[in-house]
Protein backbone atom coordinates (compact mmCIF):
# COMPACT_ATOMS: atom_id res chain seq x y z
CA UNK A 1 0.00 0.00 0.00
CA UNK A 2 1.16 3.72 -0.44
CA UNK A 3 2.77 4.50 2.69
CA UNK A 4 0.69 7.62 3.44
CA UNK A 5 -2.24 5.49 3.02
CA UNK A 6 -4.37 4.78 6.75
CA UNK A 7 -1.97 7.04 8.47
CA UNK A 8 -5.13 9.06 10.00
CA UNK A 9 -6.11 5.49 11.61
CA UNK A 10 -2.24 5.35 12.51
CA UNK A 11 -2.44 8.34 14.48
CA UNK A 12 -5.28 7.70 15.92
CA UNK A 13 -4.27 3.86 16.99
CA UNK A 14 -1.32 5.80 18.01
CA UNK A 15 -3.31 8.14 20.56
CA UNK A 16 -5.30 4.74 21.74
CA UNK A 17 -3.29 1.99 22.67
CA UNK A 18 -0.30 2.41 20.66
CA UNK A 19 1.70 0.25 18.21
CA UNK A 20 4.71 -2.33 18.59
CA UNK A 21 8.21 -1.01 17.64
CA UNK A 22 10.56 -3.80 16.95
CA UNK A 23 14.29 -3.85 16.46
CA UNK A 24 16.95 -6.68 15.71
CA UNK A 25 20.46 -6.02 16.72
CA UNK A 26 22.30 -8.92 16.41
CA UNK A 27 20.67 -11.94 17.56
CA UNK A 28 18.19 -9.53 20.55
CA UNK A 29 15.51 -8.87 19.31
CA UNK A 30 12.78 -6.91 21.40
CA UNK A 31 8.90 -5.14 20.82
CA UNK A 32 7.82 -2.47 23.05
CA UNK A 33 4.97 -0.41 22.90
CA UNK A 34 5.13 3.17 21.59
CA UNK A 35 2.51 6.14 21.71
CA UNK A 36 4.20 8.56 19.43
CA UNK A 37 5.17 8.93 16.60
CA UNK A 38 5.75 10.84 13.38
CA UNK A 39 5.05 9.95 9.62
CA UNK A 40 5.27 12.56 6.52
CA UNK A 41 7.87 13.09 3.79
CA UNK A 42 11.49 14.02 4.42
CA UNK A 43 14.74 14.08 2.02
CA UNK A 44 11.39 13.54 -0.31
CA UNK A 45 10.90 9.88 1.34
CA UNK A 46 8.33 8.32 2.76
CA UNK A 47 9.74 8.49 6.65
CA UNK A 48 8.69 7.22 9.91
CA UNK A 49 10.05 8.82 13.04
CA UNK A 50 10.27 6.63 16.74
CA UNK A 51 11.56 8.26 19.89
CA UNK A 52 12.72 6.04 22.35
CA UNK A 53 14.60 6.81 26.06
CA UNK A 54 17.54 5.71 26.94
CA UNK A 55 16.56 3.94 29.82
CA UNK A 56 14.70 1.76 27.88
CA UNK A 57 15.99 -1.67 26.85
CA UNK A 58 15.07 -1.33 23.10
CA UNK A 59 17.43 2.03 23.14
CA UNK A 60 20.36 -0.55 23.73
CA UNK A 61 19.29 -2.25 20.44
CA UNK A 62 18.07 0.25 18.33
CA UNK A 63 20.58 3.05 18.82
CA UNK A 64 23.10 0.85 16.74
CA UNK A 65 20.58 -0.91 14.57
CA UNK A 66 20.02 -0.53 11.10
CA UNK A 67 16.30 -1.03 10.69
CA UNK A 68 13.46 -1.38 12.43
CA UNK A 69 9.47 -2.24 11.98
CA UNK A 70 6.98 -0.31 13.26
CA UNK A 71 3.26 -2.44 13.99
CA UNK A 72 0.07 -0.47 14.22
CA UNK A 73 -3.20 -2.59 14.96
CA UNK A 74 -6.01 -2.28 13.13
CA UNK A 75 -8.73 -3.38 16.04
CA UNK A 76 -8.93 -4.36 19.98
CA UNK A 77 -7.25 -7.90 18.97
CA UNK A 78 -3.35 -6.40 20.50
CA UNK A 79 -4.69 -4.09 23.19
CA UNK A 80 -3.56 -6.42 25.91
CA UNK A 81 -0.25 -7.07 24.28
CA UNK A 82 0.27 -3.68 23.93
CA UNK A 83 -0.39 -3.08 27.65
CA UNK A 84 1.98 -5.71 28.58
CA UNK A 85 4.92 -4.62 25.72
CA UNK A 86 4.82 -1.18 27.36
CA UNK A 87 4.90 -2.20 30.97
CA UNK A 88 7.93 -4.98 30.92
CA UNK A 89 11.09 -4.77 29.63
CA UNK A 90 12.32 -6.97 26.94
CA UNK A 91 15.82 -7.55 29.21
CA UNK A 92 13.56 -9.49 31.95
CA UNK A 93 10.91 -11.34 30.10
CA UNK A 94 9.97 -12.99 26.75
CA UNK A 95 7.19 -10.67 25.76
CA UNK A 96 6.89 -12.88 22.15
CA UNK A 97 5.79 -16.30 24.21
CA UNK A 98 3.90 -14.40 26.95
CA UNK A 99 1.57 -12.58 24.48
CA UNK A 100 1.24 -14.93 21.53
CA UNK A 101 3.01 -12.81 19.35
CA UNK A 102 4.58 -14.84 16.22
CA UNK A 103 7.53 -12.95 14.39
CA UNK A 104 7.90 -13.17 10.53
CA UNK A 105 10.38 -11.93 8.10
CA UNK A 106 10.33 -8.97 6.96
CA UNK A 107 10.93 -8.06 2.86
CA UNK A 108 13.41 -5.60 3.04
CA UNK A 109 14.97 -5.51 6.42
CA UNK A 110 17.03 -7.72 9.58
CA UNK A 111 14.09 -6.91 11.94
CA UNK A 112 10.94 -8.78 11.75
CA UNK A 113 7.57 -7.79 11.74
CA UNK A 114 4.61 -9.31 13.50
CA UNK A 115 2.59 -11.35 11.80
CA UNK A 116 -1.56 -10.10 12.03
CA UNK A 117 -0.15 -6.99 13.55
CA UNK A 118 -2.15 -4.39 11.14
CA UNK A 119 -0.54 -1.47 9.12
CA UNK A 120 3.27 -2.76 8.95
CA UNK A 121 6.39 -0.49 8.38
CA UNK A 122 9.59 -1.57 7.75
CA UNK A 123 12.17 1.15 8.15
CA UNK A 124 15.83 1.72 7.73
CA UNK A 125 17.58 4.44 9.91
CA UNK A 126 18.73 7.27 8.14
CA UNK A 127 19.47 9.56 10.78
CA UNK A 128 19.22 9.68 14.45
CA UNK A 129 18.93 12.68 17.20
CA UNK A 130 19.38 13.09 20.56
CA UNK A 131 17.01 15.31 22.14
CA UNK A 132 18.71 19.24 22.62
CA UNK A 133 17.41 20.14 25.84
CA UNK A 134 18.27 23.88 25.16
CA UNK A 135 15.82 23.92 22.17
CA UNK A 136 13.00 22.25 24.02
CA UNK A 137 9.99 24.59 25.52
CA UNK A 138 10.76 24.62 29.23
CA UNK A 139 7.07 23.49 30.18
CA UNK A 140 8.10 19.67 28.07
CA UNK A 141 11.48 19.77 29.55
CA UNK A 142 9.89 19.52 33.34
CA UNK A 143 6.57 17.33 31.95
CA UNK A 144 8.82 14.30 31.18
CA UNK A 145 11.98 14.60 33.91
CA UNK A 146 14.55 15.17 31.31
CA UNK A 147 16.64 17.26 33.25
CA UNK A 148 17.50 13.93 34.80
CA UNK A 149 19.12 12.63 31.60
CA UNK A 150 16.71 10.02 30.28
CA UNK A 151 15.76 11.72 27.47
CA UNK A 152 14.50 10.62 24.23
CA UNK A 153 16.39 10.41 20.63
CA UNK A 154 14.63 10.46 17.83
CA UNK A 155 14.94 7.64 14.73
CA UNK A 156 14.39 8.79 11.75
CA UNK A 157 13.65 5.50 9.42
CA UNK A 158 12.83 5.55 5.91
CA UNK A 159 10.19 3.38 4.93
CA UNK A 160 11.03 1.09 2.55
CA UNK A 161 7.72 -1.38 2.41
CA UNK A 162 4.55 -0.81 3.80
CA UNK A 163 1.72 -3.08 3.94
CA UNK A 164 -1.19 -4.98 6.13
CA UNK A 165 0.00 -7.77 8.04
CA UNK B 1 -11.30 18.81 12.50
CA UNK B 2 -9.06 16.47 14.62
CA UNK B 3 -5.61 17.09 13.47
CA UNK B 4 -5.09 13.67 12.22
CA UNK B 5 -8.54 13.96 9.89
CA UNK B 6 -6.84 13.85 6.17
CA UNK B 7 -3.18 13.05 7.22
CA UNK B 8 -3.41 10.85 3.74
CA UNK B 9 -4.43 13.38 1.77
CA UNK B 10 -2.05 15.71 3.15
CA UNK B 11 1.19 14.16 2.86
CA UNK B 12 -0.44 13.12 -0.48
CA UNK B 13 -0.49 16.72 -1.43
CA UNK B 14 2.63 17.72 0.00
CA UNK B 15 4.22 15.15 -2.38
CA UNK B 16 2.01 16.30 -5.43
CA UNK B 17 2.82 20.61 -5.55
CA UNK B 18 3.25 21.12 -1.81
CA UNK B 19 1.80 23.55 0.78
CA UNK B 20 2.41 26.60 2.11
CA UNK B 21 4.09 27.33 5.39
CA UNK B 22 3.28 31.02 6.30
CA UNK B 23 5.45 32.49 9.03
CA UNK B 24 5.28 35.87 10.91
CA UNK B 25 7.67 37.07 12.45
CA UNK B 26 7.51 40.97 14.13
CA UNK B 27 6.28 43.33 11.34
CA UNK B 28 7.51 40.45 8.73
CA UNK B 29 5.22 37.67 7.16
CA UNK B 30 5.76 35.38 4.44
CA UNK B 31 4.78 32.04 2.85
CA UNK B 32 7.03 29.68 1.03
CA UNK B 33 6.05 26.36 -0.63
CA UNK B 34 7.00 22.78 1.47
CA UNK B 35 7.17 19.34 -0.20
CA UNK B 36 8.32 18.12 3.29
CA UNK B 37 6.61 17.81 6.52
CA UNK B 38 5.92 15.10 9.32
CA UNK B 39 2.52 14.51 11.49
CA UNK B 40 2.29 12.69 14.37
CA UNK B 41 2.23 12.44 17.78
CA UNK B 42 4.81 13.49 20.19
CA UNK B 43 5.37 14.62 24.02
CA UNK B 44 1.48 13.18 23.70
CA UNK B 45 0.73 15.98 21.47
CA UNK B 46 -0.30 16.82 17.81
CA UNK B 47 2.82 17.88 16.04
CA UNK B 48 3.28 19.01 12.74
CA UNK B 49 7.15 19.16 11.64
CA UNK B 50 8.55 21.67 8.90
CA UNK B 51 12.09 22.05 7.57
CA UNK B 52 13.70 25.16 6.66
CA UNK B 53 17.00 25.76 5.06
CA UNK B 54 19.05 28.33 5.87
CA UNK B 55 19.61 30.24 2.69
CA UNK B 56 15.82 31.06 2.76
CA UNK B 57 14.24 33.98 3.35
CA UNK B 58 11.68 31.77 5.49
CA UNK B 59 14.83 31.24 7.71
CA UNK B 60 15.50 34.63 9.12
CA UNK B 61 11.58 34.35 10.67
CA UNK B 62 11.41 31.02 11.78
CA UNK B 63 14.23 30.65 13.63
CA UNK B 64 13.37 33.32 15.92
CA UNK B 65 9.23 32.85 15.25
CA UNK B 66 7.05 31.48 18.44
CA UNK B 67 5.02 30.49 15.50
CA UNK B 68 3.94 29.19 12.09
CA UNK B 69 0.42 28.15 10.00
CA UNK B 70 0.41 25.42 7.31
CA UNK B 71 -1.99 25.64 4.76
CA UNK B 72 -2.94 22.21 2.49
CA UNK B 73 -4.52 22.96 -0.64
CA UNK B 74 -7.04 20.09 -1.20
CA UNK B 75 -7.02 20.71 -4.97
CA UNK B 76 -5.15 22.11 -8.06
CA UNK B 77 -6.94 25.53 -7.61
CA UNK B 78 -3.07 26.96 -5.48
CA UNK B 79 -0.79 25.10 -7.88
CA UNK B 80 0.43 27.63 -9.96
CA UNK B 81 0.83 29.93 -6.04
CA UNK B 82 2.87 27.02 -4.92
CA UNK B 83 4.83 26.81 -7.90
CA UNK B 84 5.87 30.68 -7.75
CA UNK B 85 6.45 31.17 -3.96
CA UNK B 86 8.99 27.76 -4.41
CA UNK B 87 10.90 29.38 -6.98
CA UNK B 88 10.98 33.05 -5.69
CA UNK B 89 12.09 34.52 -1.98
CA UNK B 90 9.89 36.85 -0.57
CA UNK B 91 12.95 38.55 0.43
CA UNK B 92 12.34 40.46 -2.94
CA UNK B 93 8.56 40.25 -4.23
CA UNK B 94 5.53 39.94 -2.66
CA UNK B 95 3.96 36.95 -3.22
CA UNK B 96 1.13 37.53 -2.17
CA UNK B 97 -0.14 40.51 -4.17
CA UNK B 98 1.49 38.43 -7.12
CA UNK B 99 -0.75 35.30 -6.34
CA UNK B 100 -3.31 36.85 -5.13
CA UNK B 101 -3.31 35.25 -2.03
CA UNK B 102 -5.26 36.56 1.41
CA UNK B 103 -4.29 35.95 4.57
CA UNK B 104 -6.20 35.68 7.70
CA UNK B 105 -5.51 36.15 11.78
CA UNK B 106 -5.06 32.38 12.89
CA UNK B 107 -7.26 31.88 16.12
CA UNK B 108 -4.67 30.81 18.21
CA UNK B 109 -1.31 31.94 16.85
CA UNK B 110 0.47 35.52 15.71
CA UNK B 111 0.70 34.01 12.06
CA UNK B 112 -1.78 34.31 9.85
CA UNK B 113 -3.08 31.69 7.54
CA UNK B 114 -4.57 31.39 3.88
CA UNK B 115 -7.99 31.78 2.59
CA UNK B 116 -9.63 28.76 1.06
CA UNK B 117 -5.88 27.46 1.65
CA UNK B 118 -7.48 24.17 2.55
CA UNK B 119 -5.88 22.08 4.99
CA UNK B 120 -5.04 24.42 8.04
CA UNK B 121 -2.61 23.63 11.06
CA UNK B 122 -1.54 26.69 13.52
CA UNK B 123 1.26 25.39 15.28
CA UNK B 124 3.37 27.49 18.18
CA UNK B 125 7.90 26.21 17.90
CA UNK B 126 8.04 23.71 20.74
CA UNK B 127 11.04 22.21 19.30
CA UNK B 128 13.84 23.11 16.95
CA UNK B 129 16.37 21.18 15.88
CA UNK B 130 19.52 21.64 13.29
CA UNK B 131 20.51 18.58 11.18
CA UNK B 132 23.85 16.85 12.82
CA UNK B 133 25.54 15.46 9.55
CA UNK B 134 27.30 13.29 11.76
CA UNK B 135 24.22 11.25 12.26
CA UNK B 136 22.91 11.48 8.82
CA UNK B 137 23.18 8.88 6.22
CA UNK B 138 25.98 9.79 3.48
CA UNK B 139 24.13 9.09 0.80
CA UNK B 140 21.10 11.91 2.00
CA UNK B 141 24.43 14.18 2.89
CA UNK B 142 25.40 14.34 -0.67
CA UNK B 143 21.85 14.09 -2.07
CA UNK B 144 21.10 17.61 -0.69
CA UNK B 145 25.11 19.05 -0.62
CA UNK B 146 24.50 19.62 3.04
CA UNK B 147 27.98 20.23 3.14
CA UNK B 148 28.81 23.15 2.28
CA UNK B 149 26.80 24.54 5.20
CA UNK B 150 23.02 24.96 4.06
CA UNK B 151 21.61 22.79 6.29
CA UNK B 152 17.88 22.11 7.14
CA UNK B 153 16.79 22.95 10.47
CA UNK B 154 13.58 21.26 11.85
CA UNK B 155 10.98 23.23 13.84
CA UNK B 156 8.48 20.75 15.51
CA UNK B 157 4.54 23.06 15.99
CA UNK B 158 2.74 22.19 18.89
CA UNK B 159 -0.84 21.82 16.78
CA UNK B 160 -3.09 24.17 18.45
CA UNK B 161 -5.52 24.51 15.56
CA UNK B 162 -6.59 22.13 12.85
CA UNK B 163 -9.59 22.85 10.34
CA UNK B 164 -10.19 23.72 6.77
CA UNK B 165 -10.10 27.15 5.70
Amino acid sequence: MPFQNHTDRVISQLKRTGAFLTVKNGERVNSMTIGWGLLGIHWRMPIFVVSVRRSRYTYQLIDTAEDFTVSVPRDHAWDEALAFCGSRSGANVDKYEKCGMVMLPAREVQTPILEGGGFTYECRVVYKTPLDLMELAPGIREQFSYSAGDIHTLYFGKILASYEA
